[in-house]
């Protein structure tokens, strides 16, 4: 396959590591970077991630892909201008919600040139210096509702996903969002909510540094994700992550009830009960 | 230091791990294995994990130290009659929870022999073949009511986690109940939790399977941990997690109120609040 000039609008951790993968794998010609932070811009100048900068409307015109790796509140706000800059370019996202970005451009004249994507790859850090090497690879792709692009366009962003190692699944983005939520949205409500929880009771800020065991450490590391990415996520995806999250709470209530009645059958059983998700993590 | 004749009763996960850092260390002369499981004390002669496997009693006898590295409730059961049948011979648990054990022995006349610790040190996973080198490496350990243990015992209990390469922290075992109960329990609790929830509503399990990305994977890891061991703990630490997992449950039903109501600035200071946990773990 011909090599694309590309641009990646978002220059943080998603779009700087995806930035590297595309380099590394030979798939840009030119990678162009576009952030609305001109800091993160210089940084990704600096950390060459992109070859150059530019304002979006001159990435657009100078580009054959548009990669979108911005908040989804700003990918609903922005997309839609997209489309109506682009000539045949193909446009790509990579949020964690599906459902309002398509709705948003759905009867756009050119929504054949759009891909929805969400790849199941991220971390806690943010920001173009968080970007990272062998990103992505071996992670799941989700591309929804693919019927609606444009055969091209499709075909070319399968082909870059497998090029970087993923896995690609395609599904409608109904599921997807749903899907996401026990996923991944549930995980980091837990983490964020088990930070505070720890933060407000445990006053002695140094017993937690000097205490904390490995096992703290993996369920209250997703507490560091970046705000301004996670607020639009459970926004949007309202429905799906309250109908979880309120599931959570009440198992969350039998493991209070068994301990305050010292049922230790019940106990055992609920636990029993969650040892079964060594089916499906290995 | 002269190398001691070690009886570790309970060579799973947490005693066959500890046996494999006192020779990788030169701290025993002899490590003798104790199991009420007859096919664990097995696989521990198979995986040279001891030399030998004997009869409590035997055990005993035939050694210097008795390290106990069973579950709370088996702990509670067993240390009086084992400081009944000591000479000399220090005595040294592992368990998760100490104020029920040293209140259990607190009268003894040889309460002296008996060190109370608590290595912050695990897996989810148990069991003799889940004993894996470089445990407790780098990790704190907690003594209780160190003023309790004659000298020597204390001595030499030191010698031995500072030999594995651990940092040593004293703390009465009230605190360290309470602590533990912050950076251990509730997040054992979160993770079994969450893995219930995630089995509960995703019916598609081959959807959790291929989607399930990194940030999953870390919060519900701890929800492989074995029963046998969990359930006493919390049922031991019960006040203290009673406590930390009503807060917990407070501060989801705040995430809860903040996405019902849409209100974006309330969730925004939620998770900035949540952000603060980076001040303590890197």
């Amino acid at each position: 396959m011909e090599r694309k000039r590309i641009a990646i609008v978002g220059v943080g951790l998603i779009g700087g590591s995806l930035a590297i993968r595309l380099h590394e794998k030979k798939i840009s010609s030119r990678l162009i970077g576009v952030d609305a932070n001109k800091e993160h811009e210089q940084k990704a100048l600096e950390l060459e991630l992109v070859d150059e900068v530019m304002s979006i409307d001159d990435a657009i015109a100078a580009s054959d892909v548009v990669v979108l790796a911005i908040p989804v509140d700003k990918l609903v706000d922005l997309l839609p201008s997209i489309m109506d800059k682009i000539n045949n370019q193909v446009v790509v996202d990579l949020g964690s919600t599906k459902s309002q970005l398509i709705n948003a451009i759905s009867n756009h004249p050119k929504r054949g040139r759009y891909v929805a994507t969400h790849p199941m790859w991220g971390t806690e850090y943010s920001g173009p210096q968080a970007a990272m090497r062998g990103a992505y690879e071996n992670k799941a792709v989700i591309i929804c509702n693919p019927e609606e692009s444009d055969a091209d366009a499709l075909e070319w962003v399968k082909y870059m996903y497998k090029k970087i190692g993923m896995h690609l699944l395609e599904m409608e983005a109904k599921a997807h969002d749903l899907h996401a939520a026990y996923v991944s949205h549930i995980s980091h409500i837990t983490s964020f909510a088990l930070a505070n929880t720890v933060l407000e009771k445990e006053k002695e800020e140094q017993a937690i540094f000097e205490l904390a065991s490995a096992g703290f450490e993996s369920t209250v590391r997703l507490a560091k994700s970046n705000p301004a990415m996670w607020v639009p996520i459970f926004m949007q995806n309202k429905e799906n992550v309250l109908d979880v999250l309120k599931e959570h709470i009440a198992q969350l209530n039998r493991f209070r009830e068994s301990i305050e009645k010292e049922d230790n059958e019940y106990l055992l059983k609920l636990i029993g009960d969650a040892n079964k998700i060594k089916r499906i993590i290995k």
